[in-house]
């Protein structure tokens, strides 16, 4: 027989993330080959050389570079987010498929031109990244939805819960991340989407947020817990809890109930299957972050990209979705900085 | 040593829950006698002659005439919401200690003048029955929100899931309970206000609803399904779920997160200790109604109330309290009804 | 209508589970009047002056002279195991109903002794008062197994686990205890032959144990931990896990495993619908000791009793039943002491 | 730098298991590289040659032609359990690194002489795959103890339930598993092992089955119910149960209780974090079967193997310790099918 087909991926940006899109390709997607891995960082580079390029990896510091690797076929873009739309276009052009991290952009426009340039080259896959919908349990809670287990669904809660940092870091981060909103609900959101049908039409949407543990957030319009509501005029809603105030680890609990039946994801959160008992009770452990609690998502998001190149499928996610929840995710950001109620008309275009 | 002496109570109202109330003085509260009790409806009567002139309960059709029973010192009002206000503000006029169901009535300013009327008469104990401020589970998180186990309390969210009943009863109930906020919410509501500090002010009220299985709710400006959000000057934030739509039972379920740790209450509803494994997984079964799982709060509220009377103890709850809860939910309907937000002063007056 | 007629009850014994006893008969069993409590302590006395003689109960010193307490009608005996069985006979010679706590006597033949005694009175009520049988949990597995919910059960384990204490009290009560089968694992035994069947046949006994915390249990033939198997005839297994040595608190777990299905109790102990999250993770507190877990079946235990000498009704237990129960559990204890495997006939008499 | 060395492995036999290994090989250990695999088979060379041999794996229906494929290194033994020892000793004799699934083999005696060829080449690694220890809770759990989390380890329970499977395929199969005790306790022999420490010495056992679903097992001397207690001279006890009746699924639970605390591992077995809610109650679905719960350990373990090779590590895994397990569960198996208990002196060697 012919010999296996690889497809040919480099990784942009080798930070905390990049790390772990490298290794995917590496390491856990069969089909695919990392060939390239891109850094503007000396130390990124330098952590690449010792583990990246014994494998074969050619590593770039420059972007464009990287782009012109000798049969490269798709990038996948874990930068800092403020580059993703630019380095997307950049790929786009150079007829590359994308897999990048979520959000595109922090700003929905920019969000959009990425769509635009994808839209016109229908024989590239362009994709952005939500993890959860490579999450084994929300993609039963899918199956499941679309098998009509729990009737209509009808309300959407979407808690994202980062661990308390006490080093100040989410403080810095405020400065790029968009919000709150927009870092960690944008996730909950398209959760909604998925569940209720990415055509809904927003109606309204409002939120609040307090400042308990990280008052400096407020220099940046952010908060470090706020509550939204998002209503569309399908009748149906999704409201939000995000935090980075939980105590015990990563708590991201999902639940929506419909017209028959209620699903939940992750409602008793747990690092493993063991429990411990001792004077203080009994206990389960919990994951300490996104990525402990989602990193097989990753790796099933990069076979699921790669299989939708080589074998021509749709891509599990529509991109023109990915703006919506950048769109969903600024406007409560907004009304939990202005205190007002955003409404919409049934094209989705703002009435106030 | 001298015979004990025990509460003499009349039970007003032997409906649903005044069958429970009055069984609860009869045979839980040891401390208490039940010498009366009053219906005007003949079917009621009936039932009381087999179940509680037996044991010595003088039966009246009318409230007046009970309230003049020979030694008389107490009634619990558990008739229709319409009477409550009236009927308590006559109990305290002859000078009856008053154990009301929630709410007081539907009307914040009705609530007022029952408060007000027993603020006249200090001797008097007058109490209007949250149930769950005597569920073991929420006296335990009190308990240790006032030990500062999760610090500052900051966000709070209460579900009141009713299981769906698909006999038309909660459009006919809509027409006198107030509304989905007025006669489920206040429950979460009280518990907002107990755990975050009973003088909390209140910023703003936002809420929206759909009606995903009872559309004819529309017509008395009710919803099936809602969610809102209550913001406190306090920098706290308590948002709300209720629903008529659980397809399991009743899920009632509540969490607090605050700056060092959260609590949660109910997160796995149960109806007991028992776990079925058969071919459809493994499953735990759950209460069918709000008296299946606090049942137990019942009899314990009608002993806390006794021995506040009794020892001459403050009422484990302050009915200036129970005014603000109903002011809060009928404002959580209006939101809801309206789409707009309302705000208010740092006097908790109302600015728009 | 008539007054409605209480039965009258005496109680014998009034220490820790003595008292429990007392109050429930006194304040939550409204079919039952405590008339009289016996105590040979005069603590216990000076206790029951405060608590008991205030209501209304004739206390006595002398077990024989409160038998005699005019109109008596039963008498719930929660002495020291020694006398179960000596005033068991002496109430049922004097004609009173008889609720004892279990076990009738450490000694089967003992035991056997106040069955036979009741066999020839058949208008009294004789009950050896197992609580598990008046648990809620329980008696839903009951339910659930007559209704064929898990086919035919088949394998049966029972874990009772008593906290560990560090004050050396087990070391003492193991002197009077009959060792820790007969102690704590006859629960497990009775419920083992209820769901299984009470006219099952015995067909071996094994059991290990070690003294793990408490060395000097040996000396009185026990052990802290210990393991047992019971094989039926019928082609079932019930097998026993009993510690004193649980770190959280009360752990009494079971499961019984059928054909079709399976049914467990208490797999998550709790000690209400309470979760706390902090930094080391999520953990539920757990009850201190056995009456924490079945408090309510002691009361549940009361009103079944009464209701069965007041109506004419089976006993929920056949006393013969508590024998077979002990006959099992010193079997156990004894397979446990001397490693040997003990085998029965089919009419259940021994062959080794 | 140098380009990454990779382990040379072959697959023999490629059967469920043995895919399940060419898979975890080939794909999702990047340290090792799939080179060859064997099947006498034609159905399995059939399906290799779709799924491997693209992948640049070369096939062999000949396991000694396998052995001598240019640069082998290791060889992983997926085959039918009566070849495994033969087969791992010849790969011994031509100096391969080993990996087998378990047990080496039924017998204890042949499993010692694969342990004896591998002793002679101590520059080799040979390892009985007990998949559980690769899984991540049972690690946690394992690590807890060594850290002292739980005192002294006392009691083990291990609980290895199959489901139903009413196609008979447990009778076939049991004419050459063993039984119940070899095929399926193993495991928890090979953890309370691992837990207790590997050094213990038994001082009895003895076991009791039923045969509830499937007397022809018992033309096989095996049961499809079975429970067993092993005493070691350390005053620690193991017990178990094991069967082949679970409804739900896959039910493989653990706990340990120690001095101080106690760890259970799958207390509440799930397939995902997703619940159900319908008019059924709350239930999670389970795994279907043992590769359902433990996939991810299997590829654990073959990254393990290969760092062990590479780096010269100890294996995780002692093989004597395999042998060890093989003799215990052989006993269970015995003294189920006798009924007698078996007794061992301070050095393990049979007294009766």
């Amino acid at each position: 027989m012919a010999p296996i087909r690889k497809l040919k991926v480099g990784c942009a940006g080798l930070g905390r993330m990049g790390q772990r899109h490298a290794n995917n390709f590496l390491n856990k997607t069969p089909r695919a080959e990392l060939v390239a891995a891109f850094s503007p960082d000396s130390r990124e580079i330098a952590w690449a050389k010792d583990n990246l390029e014994p494998y074969g990896v050619t590593l770039y510091m420059d972007y464009d570079e990287m782009l012109n690797h000798e049969g490269l076929e798709a990038v996948v873009l874990a930068t800092v987010t403020a580059v993703h739309a630019e380095q997307a276009i950049k790929a786009i052009a150079s007829d590359k498929h994308v897999l990048s991290d979520k959000p595109l952009s922090t700003s929905d426009e920019i969000s959009q031109q990425v769509v635009d340039a994808a839209t016109k080259k229908t024989h590239l896959k362009v994709m952005c990244g939500f993890s959860r919908r490579f999450d084994a349990s929300y993609g039963d809670v899918k199956s499941k939805i679309t098998a009509g287990v729990i009737g209509k669904p009808i309300v959407f809660h979407g808690q994202t819960g980062d661990k308390r940092d006490p080093s100040g870091f989410f403080v810095q981060y405020a400065k790029f991340s968009g919000g709150i909103f927009v870092d960690c609900t944008i996730h909950d959101i398209d959760l909604a989407l998925w569940f209720f049908g990415e055509d809904n039409v927003v109606k309204s949407i409002y939120a609040t947020g307090v400042t308990a543990i990280e008052p400096d957030l407020r220099q940046y319009n952010d908060c470090d817990n706020a509550v939204g509501i998002v209503e569309f005029y399908s009748g149906q809603i999704a409201y939000f809890y995000v935090s980075r105030m939980m105590a015990a680890g990563q708590e991201d609990q999902t639940f929506i109930a419909g017209t028959d039946g209620k699903l939940t994801v992750n409602q008793d959160p747990a690092i493993n299957l063991v429990q411990i008992h001792d004077n203080s009770g009994i206990r389960r452990q919990v994951p300490q972050n996104y990525f402990e609690r989602f990193s097989e998502a990753f790796t099933y998001e990069a076979n699921q990209f790669t299989a939708a190149v080589l074998d021509d499928l749709p891509t599990p996610l529509n991109p023109q979705g990915a703006v919506h929840a950048v769109k969903i995710a600024r406007a409560l950001q907004e009304s939990m900085n202005t205190g007002h109620k955003i409404m919409y008309d049934e094209y989705e275009q703002r009435i106030n």
